[in-house]
């Protein structure tokens, strides 16, 4: 890579720059919360839904629990996939981002605030172009707290000395190295041609709550590690502001 | 049911009213066809994908394959249902339906002008309120001409004395009698309350293609199948109307 | 189809004939009601299991339920198929047949009479020749009726006001569209070569119960829907007389 | 158990006695070969498929293959089970019993003279009283025959030297300890409440091919395996027997 | 087979001699009974574990259960297997074993004594070679004497009358006919080799709990029966001393 | 945490101190590789089998692969865990442990040189306390090293221009926050009770492989970060030290 000629990307964007971030609540009815995330071309619906039962460990323990579970539609991709409910089971990338959009949001959430409830938090990829997982958990935060303001609204759940179920935010960003530069949001063009790539999840604390690299190319050191660190900070403060101007519009 | 006063539907809809039908193409960008039909809040999305090759019973023929996959989003519907990819195996709804949509799309495709091509029509149901096997049906033959139209315009398929491989148009819709009265194209709130639903699928020239009727509360009697086929007839005609200006617009 | 020369069905029947029906009740003896019906060399095996539970759904309701299995011997055809408990599913086809079996005989059923009890059919194909559900239809109704009236000989329901939890008869049969002229109760020979294939199932008021037709080869018109209802008709009156003499046997 | 009052089987025979025997060939039509085999109550339709494939260890190596499945119908036996293929596995004890089936029958079989064929043995129990999996043997073998005996008839195999695929006849009985009495074919009431069952699978020279003897209640001396043997042997004779009746027949 | 010409075992060792055989107490720490048995090359890792709670079919009876499982590492054979949990389900031979190292340890249990608690004894294989459920079920009672005594000693079961919940002894050993002569201790040369293979259970007051002879090569004789039982009893006995020494150890 | 006061580990260890690593080659006989790892009371064992066939989408390539499968027996933890082969499908903390595997070797292996081969790490865990993927990983590499040098052995791989199929080394490790303290290897104790828990998979050049961070109590700083990475580079030194001296010894 050469320090002289600036780095173009695939996309044209600058290295620290996300791609276009849209969050659009209510965009189908039924669920408690219900939002269309977009990461660029990378669509994804999460929806919050509210159950009042809780897994089995947790019974009578008067706390909540929340949860996710992650699908990508068989054509959200450039080549067909196969449906995996057809195949009768979900793989084991789809298992490993679940459980990390789980961890991520129970991050956020005063279980004992919630009570005795499982919010479950769907996120289905309509359209795939590089950092669904983080596109899920930035949206799925939203859906989390329209669902946990309407329980609010309605009187089943009260805040105690001013808190609710929910605090601070949660959103999530990858980084990499891509043609020996450290870039912020990777979509797929440089996703599959990136010699590290990184999954971060931050809270607007600018605490590390996940935080997931591997080498695809070559080993990555220290000073890229930082680097990269460096980029999703700043990465996830701009998320946070995309997040909270969706939950006051 | 009173022949004096006339039937109220929850939608305010007269007997042999569809709901708003919106047909529309390009939603997502990967597939050969994307379409997102909506039968008033019934959002479906069909995909139609092309793959260079046929199942094992049909290898070495020359013809092609059209079938269907079927798939509701956890929420979808008012309550969360578990997601089949979790649980391990498609439900037997999901299997007959995905049936009937492959059946009826295959009743309008020659299959030897397809040549060794499978396509495979994709409908998720992203918002359900009644009827998502007839908007699937009707949104997935938009889906398919697309995925036909691209073939031919890449001239990986060449028409034969003009006929190309899909020939006419398919529609789906419902009708039923609900408090009495034969009425097309039931939302949730008619079809959880109705006392004969029935499915039907004709094609543009006024044929039936499938005929599925249940008696819910009492058995329907002839005259009873005439009035709705009746209904049907009229429905048809004015989706594939629709269909007609989504493929022109 | 010529008009002038009489059709000649493979087996020598008249467009209106039913094959040879034989119901034999108590084929096994451990079943509150088993019965081995015949439609021609169609032989299915049903037998009414009666169990004092209800699946979760209806608990603490006070009704019962009525459900059904479907199975196929794996050499009940000509060619041997995969036994689906080794092959670790029920296909699509098993499970759209066992819900149709279930759905019918709900139909005649008061649930609400039967209290906290299940009733499960299950017609297992000992050998097959078209017509297989229809023929389970009828004999599992003669099954289900076997086992009811166990229930009220040993006291354990009682008649209300003279009411029974089954009232009414079930029968279902095929009618179908070959060489251009409608036929009743279709064998595979005629099967694996119609046009058209329905199988409906009716009450022996004369209503419909369910009606499930497919254009195989071109679609099909509403004289030819009536045709063929006519003909259902007919066919299902003789089902219901065999059904009687079987059970005053 | 008393020396001096004669022992009285639930059923009335002598120690030594078998069940009432009966082996019909040609139940089904389909099949190659195909027999209902009753020992008493115990009834089990055994078909053989005749297909021209090896699996995937054998190809190419001229020899054939001999394997059986093995299933109970849902209400075979006093109480419902849970059909296998719903439940989506076969259990342990339906696992265990095709293996015995296969490698019983394989025992008279020269694969070589077979040629690159499998021979799948379906055995499924109609009804159940203790024995299926004796019965299903000695059924099946009579089924093998016949399907062997088409292949010779229509000329796809040539007998060599005299030889045909098949040597011997195989037949199984159950042996036990019940109320401290060697008893012959153990019927279910006998088999539910004995000290020590055994099956035996023998050919026709008295040569044990499968014992299994499994101690109920308490562990059973060398005499009493030696009683027991013996009195398999008488109870193989008599089946050989019925099987030569039937084929003859 | 030479009547003048000694026998040569392919590992030197006499007719009627076992393997070495080593019992380890202890060898993980988490369990309540925890034995790596070796019978020569072949190691099984037994462990019992102590849950207190039964089955639903013993709930509320006063009455505990044994129980086993039994499992081989992908790479204990010459050649590997795909792993059982990776292909989603155990085969037949599993099964079967885990059924018959079941029976075998409940055959010297006192299920009343036992009180409301399941012991599931583990076998898993760590490497192979030849009489890997002999040795399992000899290992599995050490572990599961291990484990009661830890109950007994925690005060957690009382001994009554002097009786503890495990009565006598059980261990197992491979018979078979290895080149027209009886053998004892089957290695995988020889057990890949035998005309006949014979499991055995017994107990140390010389009784048999469990029998499994099969024909591999051609059928066995009475005479063949009867000297393959008295080697098992041979090697019953010494395998009953080594498990006395291990626990006395 | 109090500066003052130095911190206790469970196990009396300084925070920079790995538990002791024990490297056991040939622990079984068949596999190409086989090691038996502890790290402390963590014992994995690993082996490594040799294939002539890659994955369908090798095919043809002239490339070979490195894949890993995870288990852990049912007691290896201090209460018994369900079997997955009995449960029908392997956990979704499995599937992510096996893909971790997997990547982190394959990033020290030339596919090209390894030739159309697949080598497969089977990691078993025989007894946990805490950090078992970190030792499976660290174990395998050896396993690895010693299939991959028996093909060289062999002849049938060559190196070319000096090299060999596998360059540098592996290890992996686990860092975390325990009462506020960096501390290296956390044991079962220190896991289920510290803030954040990271495992680092490096090679021995010092790049980053994997590195996978989850924030368990509260979230983590980049000071936090740095401070677990430098202490992460020590324990991988020594782990590439002992694997070293496995490999002289």
């Amino acid at each position: 890579m050469s320090d002289a000629a600036p780095l173009v990307r695939p996309s044209g964007r600058r290295p620290d720059q996300l791609r276009e971030v849209r969050i659009e609540r209510g965009f189908t009815r039924h669920a408690e919360g219900s939002v269309l995330v977009s990461f660029g071309d990378t669509r994804v619906l999460c929806t919050a839904s509210v159950e009042n039962r809780v897994p089995p460990f947790l019974r009578g323990k008067g706390e909540g629990w929340v949860t996710a579970e992650y699908g990508m539609l068989p054509r959200a991709t450039h080549t067909r996939s196969d449906r995996e409910a057809a195949r009768g089971k979900q793989g084991g990338r789809t298992l490993e981002i679940q459980r990390l959009i789980g961890r991520s949001l129970r991050a956020c959430v005063d279980r004992g605030l919630l009570g005795e409830r499982t919010i479950t938090l769907d996120c289905d990829v309509l359209q795939a172009d590089g950092g669904t997982r983080t596109a899920a958990i930035t949206g799925a935060y939203v859906a989390l707290v329209d669902a946990v303001n309407g329980l609010l609204a309605r009187g089943e759940i009260k805040a105690k000395g001013g808190r609710t179920p929910v605090f601070g935010a949660v959103a999530a960003v990858s980084v990499g190295i891509w043609k020996g530069v450290p870039v912020l949001d990777l979509d797929y063009a440089e996703d599959s041609d990136c010699d590290t790539d990184m999954n971060v999840v931050m809270n607007d604390g600018g605490g590390f709550i996940e935080l997931q690299g591997t080498a695809e190319g070559h080993a990555f050191r220290r000073d890229e590690l930082d680097a990269m660190s460096a980029l999703a900070e700043i990465g996830i403060a701009r998320l946070v502001e995309r997040q909270r101007e969706a939950l006051d519009g």
